[in-house]
């Protein structure tokens, strides 16, 4: 538990973005950081939000076909040299494993960066006939990449919490909709769920995951103008059957290739929760994943702590019988106020004030998180009122999340109005694009915003690229990216 | 999918048990080798199990105080060095990852092989009052030793699932209840859902978790009269507390050294359930945890094909509406008696044949896993009547396991006898040890059994050791061990 001291954010989203998302994540008891750079603990308040999503998508995930297994956490060198045999530009940064005990290996083996690898030539010993297919593995784990930034937790961090899902299909038409599936139950998890609308696309051709024939992807906008990589699923042609000899016989008996697809969210969903709904208060959380949806901070004088407490306890009891996540505040070492702090920066979505006027009237005081709204609510029917109020809650960050998304799409149409507007208010710029890396590249040169997203199939809004001028292709979302 | 002449097991349990086991693993779709020597590929069939032990453990942790975290799979070489300075005798086969990316790293990293010497420190920050405990922690995750030996799954691997729970209490009272909460919970998964009788106690003094004050352990006899150590929970006194620091202000403000605990069951309980349920047919689950209960097989000709599979489907609709897990096989292209195989290999516990008999008399032929004991059963209640099949199968899997344990516990008073019952019937001999390990290295030498386990407290069963004669402090169970 946290000294008096700590508890407060001392620095301010707005002008210290870094120092502040930081403060909230240690100071809620999210996450700490490890003795080795780039390595995260992820402490139980933190780690329940990835449980939470985990309910919802394995659910999702299982209603829809999928299976989860479990691959070694090694993956021979050979093995990641064949994926780099068959997909120019695969240069992983992993972690090696040279020593077992005191003995040096005779092939090194990578702690996993992703399983491809190891899981595709399985799924080429498992599938058969026509009727093995589809064939659906998904595991949670966690992979390791290499790479030497600056440790933030839950965006960049070497060690990183995941699931993977990998699939075969008879044909082209059956892997696209399982891409678009997982798409669409990703799209549905930031929704409905973590209240962050995202912008749904896909990868221009030069930032395709490699090996891939189509990489779609969720993009979510951060306060600070700031493009994260939500979730990606990738349509993979028959690149990796191929090159793992993933056939099947057909009905006629003939063989064929599957075509596959893989898929996946990591814990910087749990970054983009924190940064986005979160304030200067502390973490603010959506009720949907909240650990504790309601905390009740009874407030009493030595006269009126009995029927205060009794109150209060009836009404904790009431709400948890009705399946509300309630968490009743009955410490006597502590006041009030220091309560009122401690669960907002802890980020309880609905606090209840109880007190001799509440009893007496009886009612109770209902706060909200993040904005402070008050209302005096009944006794009765405490349990569905409060329901209520937990979706106004989800619904206000949704529509605030929704609003900064959707005011952060500005059109552009020279070069000089993309890297401006950019440079300006950060955030989506859309334009035409002719499809040239070299065009990206102009643009990243300068204020390192990329394309993040180009639309599937729409027309280009505008009839020439807004870098070259050349023709354009299709529309190009440019932002900075985390 | 596998060919129809990969169906059948070749091996016999009794007489070739090693490579039955293996058949049984890898037929029955739970578990492939992997490329690396020591890592196997557990399959949707294999993970389905782990994750009905999850849910029951997770469940009943979370129950009890139990908060899920999730710490670094490295841990600096510096670190394990800390613990093997406190803790004579620690000496881990760890896998080593010297390399990130393409740069040789300043200090060796270890892949976790057991967690105490990267959480202890962290319970070390958190902890600074008497009310920020008792403090539970626990992780679901792999874990890597580097054992050269012959690979069996769930048995013998380098990497493994468990899960591993760390707690700190204030005093030695609170830390032993914790200690005894956690065996209890082991103890009543194995019984209640596993259908495994255990034994429980002790581990003897020079066999204890190095650091541990106590470590405390549940045995489970195999088949072949091997003993398997089930789950282990440790009383670490305050050994850890006091290397790594963990002190906390009293109520008087007086500074006290925490009491710790730590516990920790693995896929082992998979192998267990597997080696002791199964049979020369294939896998047998107790219905506890099979993924699939019941299996519905159709026996129709062409002119009764549409009213078997209506009637079949009715009941399976009726059996998952009331929550029970089962499958229609209706399957054109295999006959009846493929389909019986198939899921005996499986290890489906109930299996249900409707035909145009059945469909006329209203009824459901109900067939047994293992024991093929079968009953007709009426249409109406069905899924009653299901449930009760179920518990008998369970309650069968109990007694036949209850049953080989019991008579697998027998007295011996000399070497002689101890040499001779081990040597001749395997399984548990207990007899007065008066508490060196040079007495039950006599034993070790000659037939390679070692004492698996001390009861706790009772009073010797005989009054001298049974190898060397002296007085004897406590009962000891001897048996060759996994």
């Amino acid at each position: 538990m946290s000294n008096e001291q700590d508890l407060g954010i001392t620095a301010s989203k707005e002008h210290e973005t870094g120092d502040w998302y930081a403060q909230v994540v240690q100071k809620a008891e999210l996450a700490d950081y490890a003795p080795m750079g780039g390595f995260i603990v992820t402490r139980p308040r933190g780690y329940a939000l990835w449980e939470a999503i985990q309910d919802h998508l394995d659910g999702w995930f299982k209603d829809s076909g999928v299976q989860n297994a479990y691959f070694p956490m090694f993956i021979p060198e050979s093995y990641l040299q064949a994926e780099k045999d068959i997909v120019e530009g695969f240069d992983p940064e992993v972690a090696w494993v040279t020593h077992g005990g005191y003995d040096e290996l005779d092939e090194r083996l990578a702690v996993r960066p992703t399983s491809e690898s190891i899981i595709t030539p399985y799924i080429s010993q498992w599938v058969r006939s026509h009727r093995d297919l589809p064939l659906r593995v998904n595991q949670w784990c966690s992979v390791v990449r290499w790479e030497a930034t600056e440790t933030k937790p839950f965006f960049r961090t070497k060690e990183f919490l995941w699931q993977e899902g990998h699939t075969a299909h008879h044909d082209r038409s059956d892997a696209w909709d399982e891409t678009m599936l997982r798409l669409d139950q990703y799209e549905r998890l930031y929704t409905d769920v973590l209240a962050l609308p995202p912008l749904r696309g896909q990868k221009p051709e030069h930032d395709k995951f490699p090996g891939a024939d189509t990489t779609t992807t969720l993009e979510v906008l951060m306060p600070d103008g700031k493009s994260v990589q939500a979730a990606t699923s990738h349509y993979l042609g028959t690149s990796f059957a191929e090159a793992f000899d993933i056939t099947y016989l057909d009905e006629n008996e003939d063989e064929r290739t599957a075509h596959t697809t893989s898929w996946g969210l990591s814990w910087r969903a749990l970054g983009a929760i924190i940064m986005t709904h979160s304030d200067d208060q502390g973490l603010v959380l959506p009720p949907t994943i909240a650990p504790k949806q309601v905390v009740i901070v009874p407030i009493w004088q030595q006269d009126t702590r009995e029927e205060v407490l009794g109150y209060a306890e009836q009404i904790r009891s009431e709400l948890a019988a009705a399946g509300i996540r309630v968490h009743l505040d009955d410490r006597d070492e502590r006041n009030p106020g220091f309560k009122f702090n401690e669960w907002e920066l802890k980020g309880v979505p609905v606090r209840f004030e109880i007190g001799p006027n509440e009893v007496e009237d009886e009612q109770v005081s209902v706060v909200h998180r993040p904005d402070g709204e008050t209302a005096a609510e009944p006794r009765e029917n405490v349990a569905e009122t409060t329901r209520e109020h937990l979706d106004t809650v989800y619904a206000k960050l949704y529509a605030a999340a929704e609003q900064h998304r959707d005011e952060n799409v500005r059109e552009a149409e020279s070069r000089e109005e993309i890297l401006g507007t950019i440079g300006q208010h950060g955030g989506y710029v859309k334009t035409g694009w002719c499809g040239t890396e070299e065009c990206e590249d102009e643009i990243k040169d300068q204020i390192a915003a990329e394309i993040v997203l180009v639309p599937g199939d729409e027309e280009p809004i505008h009839d020439s690229c807004g870098v070259c001028g050349e023709s354009a292709e299709t529309t190009a979302y440019f932002a900075k990216s985390y």
